[in-house]
């Protein structure tokens, strides 16, 4: 008897996005990355997007990664990192072929400290390094120099210990309640998250008083770090990511689910990962692109240098649920009603609304999930992203909602009719 | 040569307005009510709304004036308290005559904390007592009982304690930007201050971290004060009410003048007062209702028994903001597109758009600010008035929405065109 591939299909859909809404990230740790993430090491630098051979990694991706690794001490210069690059000393990699999710070029070096989040319900665990601060100048946006070996050396030095410290006095922390809170206070979880770290802060400040009691060098660091979540309203995007991956692993290599459970740019290709194909990446143009750019910077001046921040948009957050954020408008353009809109769309290419991530400018209706490839092709419509554009200099030079072009979900579409023949489409 | 007083009152009501919205409220202290507010003694009890004649207050006002002077220790027992005032040994007066604002019953005696607000741009003070939690058994509720006397004495002795220290090394508090950006985070600053909440706990967290420090007894009251903060998340509400009553106090006394410059209910009326009528209000009935109600209650159940809340109204706050706070729908009923028409159509009524409170959902246009009263009667839109509903036999039993009749409207124009005869209306 022939297999009914569309029931099959639509039941396996069905499973992954009930994987990605029932996912329960919890975070249970701050570790450097050399400990904790899964086949990391010392020599082992990650940066984002479907993987590359090195010589295909190009400009502020290519730099940034090279920058990493003079500055966990692999090699004393970029050229020198080049070579050892070359030789094989130094091993670059994809983030996530090691559960990890990387923001614009996502470059990890063994001791950059890293939030681990672990998924409760499916026992898969997740990791993303820390937000650098709100500097234009930033390792992930490509730029190197003292401020940005400061932020690094502050994060590993400062940031981390506090937190983890915080972290043994709260117990293990659910995302999940953040997250959902944060929707109905402005944020989308990608561009947005001025609430989810205020609302983190929060959750936080008990720790903080306790371990404030605890000696004059620890109340200066508790210190240090309440000042930087005051000033940094970008710090929870980390762990929102985090938790998105952990959602979003959970659901992919179901049989038969042309579900998306990864969506990541490199320096070359927008790509996407589907759950009935676990074993590719498949690859297209970079998005289409409508910014909102600082400081007299124009679309010219964009350079493409990676991000996975848009797996955030791979189970309902970010662009698919942007209605609750209309105060993006002033940092990356559009208009509330445009907003609303380009959020309602998402509808249309997804297999389920989330039943705890609600909108209250859509009337309390769940956001979007489950992007699935066929429902994009048969469309047309494809995902609404939200997200920070790289300048070619380095640095972030603005923000703006990017659309992927359709060729990577036909390359995917062809790959699941040959995986799955009798598949309709 | 005859006054051009359409001109005239054009001018008035823009210095109103501007005077409402160039107010600077900053906070500077937190005090006991009977050392700080101007006229108030030991056996002074001040209650919300246009003032009565002890006999006209009736049921859970009534009954929250008496136990008022219970907790204050001025009676034994509520009828010893009502013939203590009968006698006048008890003095009881409108808040407003004392430069303070009541929620609900708005009761206030002299060993109550309250909020001390100074309008830096006007130079005059304002006061709000504190909020005493998220019970739905509150003293301004109309209720009292073991629960509600542990409540006041715990801010009282823990809370305002604190508090006060807090602020003495943050140094005065500027309360506009909080409210300012509160807006772009879901809150509307009356029936909704999670965001206000969270953004003055995290101005508060630093001078926190330093009085933990300060040895066990303070490090155990500052968490009780943390916890407070973070399970409380109206606390906020009591400063937008005494910056809005500081706002609105600068506005007051402007001759030719049509501004509201206050809203307030008592047992018996809804009243408003008008800038350019300085020692009158104007009463009329008590609001229309569209409410939402807690665990059964239905609007039967529904007792008026003061509220000065309003006053955020009449600064643009409110609903004049409610676009913002599309998450009000759960707890008041109405869908978010009403939210943002009723909110529109006070445009309507208003002289002016607020120039630094922006609404993100309306592509951040300035919320409408400064009634008019003339405009009121001119389109028959009455202002629109988010609101917690007291039940019969005390306690907080909904939220919702108040439309007030238009009756004190045309009294306060009768009495204006009395007072400048050749006004236009």
């Amino acid at each position: 008897m022939p297999v009914d591939v569309d029931r099959v299909r639509q039941a396996a859909n069905a499973e992954a996005v009930t994987r990605i809404v029932r996912a329960e990230p919890v975070l249970i740790d701050v570790a450097r990355a050399g400990d904790v993430v899964p086949g990391m090491d010392a020599h082992t630098i990650l940066t984002s997007g479907a993987p590359l051979h090195w010589p295909d990694y190009t400009g502020g991706q290519r730099r940034a990664v090279l920058f990493g690794a003079v500055y966990e001490g692999l090699a004393p210069d970029p050229s020198a990192a080049e070579k050892a690059i070359r030789s094989g000393r130094i091993r670059v990699r994809s983030t996530q072929q090691h559960a990890c999710i990387g923001s614009v070029a996502g470059v990890y070096t063994a001791s950059m400290p890293v939030f681990v989040v672990r998924n409760e319900n499916h026992g898969n665990v997740a990791f993303c390094n820390l937000y650098e601060g709100e500097s234009r100048h930033r390792l992930n946006y490509g730029s190197y120099g003292e401020e940005v070996i400061a932020s690094l050396h502050w994060l590993e030095e400062t940031m981390a210990p506090v937190l983890a410290r915080a972290l043994r006095k709260t117990g293990p922390m659910p995302l999940k309640p953040l997250i959902s809170r944060a929707l109905r206070l402005g944020d989308e979880l990608h561009s947005r998250n001025t609430a989810a770290t205020l609302l983190w802060g929060r959750e936080l400040t008990p720790a903080f008083l306790d371990l404030a009691g605890e000696g004059d060098s620890s109340t200066a660091a508790v210190r240090e770090v309440v000042e930087f979540l005051a000033h940094n309203e970008y710090t929870f995007l980390r762990l929102s990511m985090a938790a998105a991956k952990a959602a979003a692993d959970a659901a992919h290599g179901i049989r038969y689910s042309s579900v998306l459970t990864g969506m990541a740019l490199n320096s070359r290709e927008f790509a996407i990962r589907v759950s009935g194909l676990p074993d590719d990446w498949f690859r297209g143009a970079h998005p289409r692109l409508e910014g909102r750019f600082f400081d007299g910077f124009t679309e010219d001046d964009v350079e493409w240098i990676g991000g996975e921040s848009c797996v955030t948009e791979t189970v309902g957050l970010g662009g698919f649920a942007q209605a609750c954020a209309p105060t993006l408008q002033a940092y990356q353009g559009g208009s509330a009603a445009a907003m609303c809109a380009a959020n309602e769309a998402m509808y249309g290419i997804t297999v389920a609304e989330h039943p705890d991530l609600l909108m209250p400018t859509l009337d309390f209706r769940g956001t979007p999930v489950g992007i699935d490839l066929f429902a994009v092709l048969r469309t047309g419509v494809v995902p609404v992203i939200d997200g920070g554009l790289a300048g070619r200099d380095g640095g972030q030079i603005g923000a703006g909602v990017l659309r992927p072009e359709l060729d990577c979900f036909a390359g995917a579409a062809e790959a699941y009719l040959q995986q799955y023949p009798s598949a309709p489409h």
